[in-house]
This record gives structure tokens, C-alpha cells and sequence, in this order.
């Protein structure tokens, strides 16, 4: 047999097929000019899976150079813009099998062999998104280390620790930094147990039942870096747990972004106006010339939508699917493509932007000063001199309730006053309704204080170098 | 003062800016790359606001005529091609501004007068949706079409009628596909109620508290064909309902189309065997010679999938939003455009695709034979004849016991066997037994009998028209 | 046959089964512990049923009255709490009819003739949903009368209109209200659209093929309300769309509350302090004495996700499903229930609690006085003199640059300064940079103008009337 | 002071507070109705903080004594259903603490100190679900074990393999069960990575920002077997990740239930017949008396979207929310319990009803001998004979079409109508064309042979003992 039946692709899908596909279907099922991307790990495969068929006395030392040669040349092709995507020819396995075979022959008839599209695909998705996970745990450790190199700065800055978004307890700013800290540092824990189940190899399922060649799975493995093979042929080809697990860690470090973005708008604000962000970071207004807008961290927090969005995609996509393969899994690409850009590009801006952040600490602190910020450590107080906690708690009840009435802060009450509202107030209490003096009483592992604070950033310095 | 700010935006946003966008963010906050698709409803939209300016006397009749020159030579840029759309005026509208503004001049800065891009942008979005609401409209007519089509060809062919996927009663292959067509009904009065709440005007509403300049809203409302205005400015530019609404209505229309496609591939298994389809819907296998698969219906089951997560991501993005206009509402353009595309496509080939089925008849029948589907008729007889139904029902239960015992359908029984189950079963018992005496005798409205079929099909016909 | 065949069912289903369900099987599939909610629709619809079969012939006068006498007594037990559901009769309506057959014998087993539990089921939950629908309706005309009654009291409280959550120009604490109204009004509409398609009769349709017997389906829907019948018996009994579309707009109603909640915990919050709740709808700190949270709006924010949840497991639930019923249909209640429970009390509570904030103008209007809100009302004014928009927005941002320079606002700018800035600034500039020149300069339809907010106002107690 | 402060939680919250709650507040906000399943870790949480409080001296031993004698107490009350739990003591916590101190005075009032619910719900929270994630992963140890054991009896039971669901390739039945045996073992790696991140203490965080007293964290934490301490207090309070990242798990996992469960129900059907369940597992009709249906399997099915739901709304709840505890994430708690619920219950009775299914061999291996299963296995025949692959699948794809014309499958044509269809055809081609042939051949590691399947059934076993 002569000639090369893909090129006849656009006549019928092959001797079985009385009529071509239809445009509308070929328009429909192609997912070349998204898949297309997938392009160096199709091909790194390829060569993997050749060398192999080769070492196996399944194809020859000629068909292997062959295929080498071939795929050096589409390699060339691709990256300086001249190879010629075709529509008919519907992926990108496709496009370069059929590429290959007008370049070398007989050999490209033959790297298919033991092969099927259902594992290859499988194989080159996995390929090319732990590439992509090593390159967000780069991107993980830039924000990590962008945050705890302002939270060095501001270990000593003052502010309102929210609960309810109601003033609760005086914290550090850099506290509240590295709050953000542990969640990505989380994120990279997470993203590293992912890559465990990306990073194993479908290919020899072939179409899902394993082949008939004597293929050395073991071999390909290892030559891409797999960490071993999958083991049940129809589970190859079928499993897109490891794309749905990669959608909800990256939910996961999404929300956090959502959170650290809205507590960017937040202090932004001019009721905040507890930062202020460099003038290239921010957008203004078509009709309102005095806007400086926060526009990064509103997108940011909105790309958080988009990214749930694609997890619960694919959730649906999966749910109630047959073994093995079916067509719906082709709509498993866009959504992960989508993840990894939408991720990386966000986490990439929103380290940069943190890291240019304008600190504010007056207005940290005079917003500290509103709302009894110190109130717990009166009881506190309180407790060390003797009384219950619950009994301490109703005492300062009644001190906040005095204060309102006076329009003073705990601080601004007399020390006669504190006394009338308890016999157990102390000389020493004043001193500890400062904010300073509450900050440095948080010195319990995992608080408040500036040592605390210290400790972490040394440990985090520590891991993330 | 001279030249074009816009030209400047390179430079710094405005005068209050003291160095220009980062690259980073300039592309991460950018639009024009998705919302160009927007530019025939953003000059629609200026044309009606100039037209009302210039009437109500804000801008002159020559600024008006300026602008209207200027539009139709960007329009033809466009449309040619030639127009060049710069990442860094951001979205579609301050790329026609300002290329406006390079054609006419003053006249182009003054089109921005009493508008900001926050109804500016609604405004668009509403336009464009609108007109592509009535595309899908027109879809959903063809899909129902193309059933009520097929329908008619088959009031007489027999399928088991499955519940819990488990032979039930006979239906017709009418009969079956008539569901659907209900279910595209009902999308089509969804959308036609979406449609209210789309059509309705937000420009005016300026960037989010109206504007000092005496606009007529209602004139530029009749301009542009909506029904009324929104009626009050910062809901007008933080609503984003209706993109809601409209996912919702879509993702509702996909999961109707996902239950179909999962028929079409359960019906063309080689198990059921009920249909075929054409080899132009088919696709092969790079591996399998024998092939033919259902692509088509797979990937519309499969999209289904990415319809919901935008509706999904979409809630997300606005939940707990202050108001009024907030950057994450950016994030709403492109769900709402991949959902169009990917329903209007589904649509269309899914309509192709099923008016173009080949119904095979006596797999059909032979599988209603399978699986006892008259053994309610056997029921009803005997109720008929007195026996209250729960005894009838149990009755008949012993029938179906003997039935499995000898290894045959319950119109194989002899009618002596029958008697000896309950002394009411009559001479006519077997008529009934048969899997189109079943059918003929559920003759209630909406029931399965060829008359009711012939019924329905008549009055969607009549509704299609 | 004597006996009652549900009697028993703890034995074996049917005289088909060899064995009783097993006990985890039992327990897994039952959905009595949830779906005897339904018990009013559920006798409501069987004794409509049985009137019609009486009417019909099909039975007789003595059994229907047997059935209402019957019927009467199990109302009875049921609100008086003796009645004993029973798990093993697996759901509302075999328990029932059991109930009813040990009460009045044959008659009860005359009940379920022409009828089936699949069309039952979904006639129940149809006609329990309408009346909650309507109950839903009328708190939603509560919540926006609440809204309308504090936004006439402040028409002429100026707070500072956010966008991006910077400040953007001055808007009246009514216009911000008003605009929830709209939201709410919107959901409303889209309720009563819903109702309409709820408000169809499925019985009739029996398993799911229609019913040899001459039902008179139209009978039925006429005595229960419904305004039609389901037209097609596949459809009626697989069909939950009414379900995905109430979800649907209750997820966007619980939308709105979240934006709502967000803002009244952002206004309480001590760095805003535009408003106050009452004590009652607040709650302390277990450990912080001086804490009073606005639980109640963090939580209506947090129940958004619930309601969005249920959306997102309903659509998944009827994803791929072939006709007619599945048995993962009776899933669909449980979150209706919870839907429908929490969008009341929701509404309920937050109706409530808006009515009664106390609202603190003069912070509001010390805001305002921040951020330069006024800067696009001297644009204006400039445009007004016959400066270009886009010029005038960038004298502007030069003004706003200045005002920077020196710590003051624009209307503490001396008209001196103004007019160096550009020599079109006229003697009345100082005029429109107060905020209430602003506020009542945008005197558009729907803009911020104490008279459009009046009109508002009008025109939606006439509405709500 | 005397008397209990919660006491008097009625009539006001504190003494700060001028009116008790609301009672629509009071309901609304309450959890206790559903957080009281979180008893038994709060008491074991209260008692190592007490224990840990006495160690360092910050209350006496007589307090401790108190404090564990008060809880035996109460353990005694809630496990004898005594216990009174009220509304107005909001949630479990208050309700047991009030409880405690009315049973041991002053020690109760004590407790409370340098802690607060913020870190005590975190870590009651967690150290239950620790709990249910052992016992699940009992539950997966059960389901895959019940796989394997099915998956020995049946390595030489040929079934059909389907892509797209037409018919494939043959494999043997033990490998499609051993497929899913794969999937779930996947799901028992990543629950055990989600315990890692359970495991930690936020215990000492207080509020939000540490406490003043001197705790020893790391010796709570051993006492109640965590692996470590929540580094920073402000995350360790407002951290859900552990919560979101269990529903990942468990959607997952109800994926991959769902898969097997749609199988089922198709196996079951009476068009595919491969296999039977016995009655304990099905359920009867209401109308219509043969059936038997596979509710289980159904159901299970279904219940993927209930699931999935939950982790939709736990998201949609966290994302956006500033630092650090807000209100909103009380509804953490029902998605949580009900997804261990749903899951747990799932997977008992998948894996005990998949354990007793009935097999019939000789259905699936009629189903095989449609659909030219063996196509693959000419195609490799010539193959190995010289032909390029891409050929060999082109002259197949000729040999499929002959089948075709002729009614037959390829097994079913001569050796020469085989041989003219290409010249490599060898004589050893009709033994390939065997179903048995065909499995026994695809002896790769992790294919289908027979000799592959027992290899995994060793591993899991060797793995699960």
C-alpha cells in the first residue's frame, strides 16, 4: 500500500467511511487549535515511545533515526511559525504523525505502533502540566518570599486584628502577612502531592486494553521522568482525576488570592487607607479624573470565579462517564489550560504588587485605637489576678460600656475608674490596654508578638531559600 | 489644550499619574483581545448617545455629523481588517474612542460627554446578547423542528419506554423524542423571559450616580430598541443578572441536550442498536479499524460540562460584591461569549444530526420484548374486571415470577395460564398483552398511543410555524 | 386476594422478590424521613385523583367517599403526631396509601389506579412548591418595602457612591437603597416566570407512558390550580427543570443578599461607621468583651454558598440521564427543601434588619468629603463652558494632582487656583464641587438627584401597594 | 461576682448589650441544633486545654479535677440523651461550657481561659473529621478489597471494552472491576494527604491573634494527637482549607462511585444482561409489577451532585472573606457532615452490594463477538508481519467493511477472503481474530491478559491485607 491515509483525511476517516466528516462536525469535534499547545510534550513522547519500539526489535534502528530526523525538523517547523496546522487532520497527534510521515515515510506509518490517541493523549496532558506544576511551585515560593520580606519590614506596625470585620485585637502587620504565608505555603504542599499522581504513565494502554507488542512501559517512564506507570490499562485512558485534583488545588490557592485581593481593596479604600499601591499598579477612570483604581486585586479576586468555574467543569464532564474513553474527555484541556494561565499569571502579578505595597502605619494605628481593641487584655488582667474568666469577661463588659458612654477609649479611662469597676484592677493595668503592651502579651507560638513574628519569618526564610 | 490624552495613555493614565501601567498589568487587566467582539454594539451604542446628545443640544449637529463620519470609517477598518487594536487603550471602547478622536477630533472627545465605561459596557453587552438571543431562539425552532420531524416518521415504531434504564412500558420512538422537544420548548419561553430583562437600557446611569447633563434616556432607549431604561444608576452598572440568567437558562438547555446525546450513544451502542447515525457525524479511531463513533454526542454530553461552570464561576465572581461597579464584573465577558458559542454550535449540529438518524425498527421491538413491558397491562385488565389495582399489581407479579420460571414473555403465556392466575382474567387478556395493544390503549392527553403522538406533533407544527 | 400487599413489604416487594430489601438498602433508598413534608400536597393530589375516577366511572362513589373519610382521618393523625411513618414503606406515598388501606380496605387499593408513583411524586412536589413560591413572593415584597420605608427617610443623606471601592461621587443613602430594590423587584419577576412553569399537572403521565384508563387530566389540574397539564408523559415524569430554574433564581436572589450583607457589614464595620444595628440583631465574643458582631448579615452572606451548592448538585444530579425516571431524581428534594427554607428565613431576617439600622449621616458625609467625589462634577462644569470631555478630564486630574500637593479637597481649592487651571473655570465652579450640588446636579431618570429617588420611591410604593 | 453569665445569655449578651437577641435572630444564628454532633471532640479538647492550663499553672488542680469531673458528667448526660441542649447557648460550646460551670462553679468560668470559640471550633472541627477520615479510609480499604475478590473469580470472563461505548477491544471483567480498584486507591492516597493537613492544632490562637497567657500548644497537641500546631493565629482561625480539601477528596471519589454506578445500571439493563443483583438490592414499581430496579446503584449515582454541591458552596463561602473569623464559616459545618454522611453510607453499600452481583459470562462474551472487538488484533497481525501500522489499519478497515456486506465478524471470514485482502495476511491470522486470542495477547503490564490481572490482584491484595 502506497500514499498515506491521513492525507486522505479529508475524503473519509477511512475505508470504513462511505463520506467525509461534515464542516460543521469537523469544526465541532477538531481540537487542534487549542490542543496544539500540547505540541512539545506530543512530541517528547513520541521520541520516548519510538526509542523504545526500537530497543524492543519492534521497529528498526533506521525507522528510529527516521522518526529522530522527522521530528527534529517538525520541532523547527513549529517553533519558527511555519508548520500548517490543519483542521481536517483533528489534534495535534494528527497534524504531526501525518507531518511526519510526509517527511520520513514508512517510519511514521510505524511509530503508532502499540499505540493508540487515548494514551498518548493521557501521556502528553501529564507531561506537559508537571511541567507546568514545577513552574507554579516556582511562582508559590516568589509569593511567599514577597510576603514575608514585607512582613520583616512590619513587625512592629500596629493594626486591627478583624473578626467580623469588627476591631477584635491589635495585631502586626507583618502578623497578619504571614496569616497568607501559610495558606500558599499549604498550596505548595498540596501542589506537591498532586504531582505525584500527574506524574505517572499511561502510555502502552493503548486504546484501552493494553497491546500485543512487547512494550518495556518501565523504559518510556523513566526516559520522560514519570515516576512509574499506570496500572490498569482502562483506568489509563480514562482517569482525569489528576486534572480534577489539579482544578481544586488550584481553586484552593485562588481563594486565598480572593481573600488576600479583597484585603487589598479593603485597606486601599479611602476608609481604610491603610496602603497605598504604586501608581503602575493601578487604573483610572474614563469619566472620573480623580480615580486610582485597584483594578489588579478586583480582577484577581475574580479570577477566582473563573477558576471554581473550570473545576466544577470537569467534575460535570466526569460524573457518570462509562469506561473507558469518551469523546466528552477532549473538553478536559481548555479548562486545565485556562487554570494554569489564569494561576500562574495572577499569582506572578499579585507577588510583584505586594511586594511595592506603600505601608500606612498611622492610620493602621489610629484605626487600632478604635473599637476596645484591648478589651481581652483587661479580663486577661483580670483572670491573672484571681477571677474567673467568664466573671473577668462581664467586668469589662461593663468597662467597654463606660467608655462608650464617655466617648474614650479603655486607654483614656482613669485608673480610678478601672478600679471602681472591679477591686482586682492593678496598678499595672493601664499598661496593658496600650496596644503595644497587648501586642507583645500575644507571645504564645503562633502569635501576635513581634518575637513570634521574628520566629516565623526565620523559619520561612529558612524553607523557602 | 491640544492633542489626544488617550495617545498618552502609553505615557500615564492622566495628569494624576506619575509613571505609566507595568507591562504585567497592563496585560493582565487588558480586555480589547476578547471584548473587540463587542465593536458593532459599541458604536450602535455611540451613535444613539451622540444622536440624543446633539438633539438635546449637549454637543452640536457638527460634532454629531463628525462622529458619525468617523464611526462609519471605523467600521469599515474593521471589518476590513485593517484596524489596529492596541493592548494598551485596553477594551474595545477606548480603542474607538480614541481612534475616533484621531479621525474627527474634538468632536471624538466630546462623545464621552455624560457616559462613563461602566454603563458604556453594559450597555454593549445587553445589545449584543440580544441579538444573540434571537439566533438561539431561531436554533431552538430548528432543534424542536428536526424532532417533531423525525416524530412524525415513527407514531407507530416501538421502543421499550425505560425507567431506572430497566424496560418499563412500550412507547413510541414519537412518543420519546416528543420529550425533548417539550424540553426545547420550555428553553425557548426561558429565554424569551431572559430576554425581558436584557433588553432594557442602562446607559445614563454614567459611572454609577447619573450625570448633571439633561439626557434623554428614553430617546436613546427607542434608538436602540430596548424596552425601557434601568431605572435606577448604580444598580444599572453593577448588574450583571442577566448574564446570570442567561447561564442558567443555557446550562438547563445543555443538560437536555447532554440526556439527549446520552440516549443517541446509549441507542447507537451495538447493545441497543436502535439508531444509526450517518458516516459524516462519525469519527474513527487512530488505532481500532472497525470504529465509528458517536463524537458528535459525546463532546455536545461533554459541554455541557463547561456551560455549567461558567454559570458556576459566574455566581461566584459577583457574590458578595459591594456595590457599584467593581473590576471583577470584567471577568464576565468571556463566559457569557463561550456560552453562546458553544450552545449555538451545539445546537445547530445536534439538530443536523438528528433529523439525519436512521431508526431501526425491529431492534427497537425486539428489545420492548425483552423485560415484561405489558405486565401493567395485564394489571389494568384484571382492574377492570373489579380487582382492586394493588391486588391486581400483585397478581400480576406472580405472572411475571411464572413467566421468568419458563424463560418467556408474558404474551407467550397461554391464556389457560393466565386463568389460573386469577379467575378475572378474560378471553381478551392477550390482545392487551401485545406490545401494541399497549400502546394503543394509553390514549390519555400527553400518553403514548399513535393518536396522542399525532396530537402533539399537530400542535407543535402549528407553534413552530 | 385479601390482605394488603404493602402490609408486607418488610418481607418482599413484590411476589417477584425472594427477599426483603436489605436493611442498609432499606435505610439508603428510603426517603420518607424527608419527603413526608409533603404529606399535605400528597393527600391534596390523591383525593383530586380520586374525585376525577369517581367522575370518570373508573371508580366508585362509595370508594371516593371511602377515600375522603379516610384521607380526613390520616390529616388528623398526622397534625396531631400519631401517625407512624414507617421507613420500610420507603416514602410519603406508600405510607400513605398503606395507612389509608388499613382504614378503609379496597377502596385504598382503588387509589393508585392510572397512577404511579413517578407522576405522583412530581405532582406533589409541584403543587408544595407553588404554595411556597407564593409565600416566597410576599417576602420579597416585604424586603423591598423595608428597603423603600428607610430610603424615604434619606433622601437627602449624602454618603460617598464607591466604585472599585474607592470613592467615586456622591450618592444619597436612598438612591443606594434603591438600588437593591430594583435587584429585588428583578427577582421577583423571575420568580412569578418560574411559577408559570411549575404550575403544570404531571399526573396522568403514570410510570411514564400514560395510563390505558380515561383520566381526565384537565379535571385534575382544574381542581388543584394548576394552569395546564404536562403535554408529553416521558417529559412529566423525568422533567425537574421547574426544580434547576427555582434554584436558579433563588441562587440570584441569595446573590443580592450577599452584596447587601457585604455592605452592611463593611457600613458597621468601626472604619466606615455609617450605620448601626440593634443589639438584637447582634451577638458578642466569647472571649472579646467589647465585640458585637453583625452575625446576622455574615451569615446571610455565607448561606449564599449553600443555595449556589444546591444549583450546582442539582444540575449534576440531571446531567447525561436518560428517560424517564432514575431513581437519582429523588435527590432532587432535599435541596429544594433546604433552598426554600433558607431563602425565607433569609429574607425574613434581613427585611427585619434593614428596617431597624440606624443610620449616621455625618459619617457618611465626612466620607464623602474624602477622595474627591466631586471632580467629575468640575469636568462637567468645564464641558458645560465648551471644553472637550476628555479635556476637561484631564484639567481635572491636574486639579485633583494639586488638591493632593496640598492636603485639601477640590472645594477647599480657592477659585484663584481653579481658574489658574484652566481659564474656562467660571465663578460658579466652588457651586458644583459641594456634594450637594453634585448629588442634585444628577437629576437624570434613574440618577442620584433627591427628586429621581423620590420618583423612585413612588413608584415603587404604588407597586408594592 | 456570683451567678453564671451565660445564665443570664437570654436576656443579654453581655452587660454591653440593652436587649437579648432577637428570636428570629436566635434561630437563625443558632447552630446547635446541628454542631452538637461535635460533642464528644469538644469535650476531649476542653479537657486537654484544662489539663494543659494546670501544667502550666494557670489554674489549679482543683480546677482540673472540677473541670474533668463536670465533663464526666456530661459525657454521662449527652450519651444517655439527658443532656439538655438549648437554643439560646447558640452552639455546642456555650451550651457545655454553661453546663459545666453550673455543675463545678468557678472551675467552669475558668476554662475559657486563653482560648475562644474561634480556635476551639477549629479544632473541634478537625479532630472530628480526623475521625471520619480513618473510618473512610476503613470504608476504601472494604470497597477496593470487595473489587478485588470479585475481580479473581472472573480474569478469564471475556467482556466487551468500549470507547465511546461502542464496542472496543475484549477484556476480561477482573480488569474493567480492577479499574476502579485503581481509582479508589487514588482516592485512599489523597485522603491520607488531606489527614496531613487536618492534623494540626489551632488550639492557642484565641481570637485570632494568640493569647497572653503562658500555653504550652505543642503538649495540647500531644495530648490529642496532632501532628503539629497551626504556625500563625490570625490563619489558624479562619483557615477552611482542610474542610474544602476533604470535599475535593470526597467529590472525587463520588466521581469515580458515580462511574460505577452508571455501569451497573447499564449492566443491568436487559439490553446489555452482563449481570444480575439480587433482590436484597433492588427495588419494586408502584405500578408497574415486573420490575426490578437497581435504586442502589441509581442513587449512588445521584448522590455524586449532592456532594460536588457541598464543595461548590464551601467555596463560594470562603472566597472573597477578609482575616480573620467571620461569621459565614459556621455554615462549614452541615456540608462537611453530610458529605461524611453521604460518602460513608455510599461507599458500605456499594461495596456490599458489589460483592454479591451475579455474573453472566455468557451475555458479556455474545456482546464481544458484536462489534468486531478483534479488528486491533489483524491490524498488529500485520504489523508484526512488516506492514507499517498506519497501512495495516487501512487494509483492516477493508476487512471490516467485507464483514459488514457479509452479515459476519472477522473470526467469521475465510482464511482467503482474509488473505486477498492483503498479502501479509498469514495463516496464523483466524487464531488472532479470537476473543480469547485477543485477551491472552495484550500481556503488557497493566494490560488485560489474564496473566496481568492476577498480577494486580496480588498487589492489592499483598497492598490491602
Amino acid at each position: 500500500m502506497s500514499g498515506n491515509q491521513l492525507d486522505q483525511k479529508s475524503k473519509a476517516w477511512s475505508a470504513l467511511f462511505s463520506e467525509p466528516m461534515s464542516a460543521l462536525v469537523q469544526r465541532y469535534t477538531a481540537s487542534v487549535d487549542f490542543d496544539q499547545r500540547l505540541w512539545r510534550a506530543d512530541i517528547q513522547g513520541s521520541l520516548a515511545h519510538a526509542g523504545m519500539l526500537a530497543a524492543q526489535g519492534i521497529i528498526g534502528a533506521q525507522d528510529l533515526a527516521d522518526i529522530q530526523r522527522g521530528m527534529a525538523q517538525i520541532t523547527a517547523e513549529i517553533e519558527s511559525g511555519a508548520f500548517q496546522w490543519k483542521l481536517e487532520l483533528e489534534d495535534v497527534h494528527l497534524n504531526i504523525e501525518a507531518r511526519l510521515t510526509q517527511l520520513v515515510g514508512d517510519a511514521g506509518k510505524r511509530l503508532h505502533t502499540g499505540r493508540s490517541r487515548n494514551d498518548q493523549v493521557a501521556t502528553d496532558v501529564r507531561l506537559w502540566l508537571r511541567g507546568e506544576i514545577d513552574a507554579l511551585a516556582g511562582l508559590l515560593v516568589d509569593m511567599q518570599r514577597a510576603l514575608v520580606e514585607v512582613a520583616a519590614k512590619n513587625t512592629d506596625t500596629v493594626m486591627p486584628g478583624f473578626t467580623h470585620l469588627q476591631v477584635a485585637q491589635p495585631v502586626s502587620f507583618a502578623h497578619h502577612l504571614l496569616a497568607y504565608v501559610e495558606m500558599f505555603a499549604r498550596d505548595a504542599e498540596r501542589l506537591a502531592d498532586v504531582r505525584k499522581r500527574v506524574n505517572r504513565l499511561p502510555l502502552g494502554a493503548a486504546a484501552l486494553a493494553g497491546t500485543s507488542y512487547p512494550l518495556d512501559r518501565e523504559a518510556v517512564a523513566a526516559a520522560l521522568g514519570f515516576d512509574g506507570v499506570c496500572e490498569n490499562s482502562l483506568d489509563a485512558v480514562s482517569d482525569r482525576d489528576f486534572a480534577i485534583e489539579f482544578l481544586a488545588f488550584a481553586s484552593i490557592t485562588m481563594v486565598h488570592v480572593s481573600r488576600m485581593a479583597e484585603e487589598l481593596v479593603l485597606w486601599m479604600s479611602q476608609n481604610f487607607g491603610f496602603i497605598d499601591l504604586a501608581d503602575r499598579y493601578c487604573t483610572g477612570s474614563s469619566i472620573m479624573p480623580q480615580k486610582r483604581n485597584p483594578d489588579v486585586a478586583e480582577l484577581a479576586r475574580g479570577k477566582s470565579g473563573r477558576v471554581v468555574g473550570h473545576l466544577m467543569g470537569l467534575i460535570t464532564l466526569m460524573k457518570g462517564q462509562p469506561l473507558a474513553y469518551n469523546k466528552d474527555n477532549q473538553e478536559d484541556k481548555e479548562p486545565l489550560f485556562d487554570t494554569v494561565d489564569t494561576l500562574a499569571a495572577t499569582l506572578r502579578i499579585m507577588a510583584e504588587m505586594v511586594a511595592g505595597i506603600t505601608v500606612k502605619p498611622a492610620a493602621m494605628e489610629a484605626a487600632a485605637k478604635r473599637g476596645y481593641a484591648t478589651a481581652t487584655d483587661l479580663a486577661d488582667h483580670l483572670v491573672k489576678k484571681g477571677l474567673p474568666f467568664r466573671d473577668a469577661h462581664e467586668v469589662v463588659a461593663h468597662a467597654v460600656k463606660l467608655g462608650l458612654q464617655k466617648g474614650v477609649d479603655l486607654a483614656e479611662l482613669s485608673l480610678d475608674e478601672l478600679k471602681a469597676l472591679h477591686p482586682l484592677v492593678g496598678d499595672d493595668a493601664p499598661q496593658v490596654l496600650t496596644l503595644r503592651g497587648s501586642l507583645e502579651a500575644r507571645n504564645v507560638r503562633g502569635g501576635t508578638a513581634p518575637a513570634q513574628a521574628l520566629a516565623q519569618i526565620a523559619r520561612h526564610r529558612a524553607r523557602l531559600a
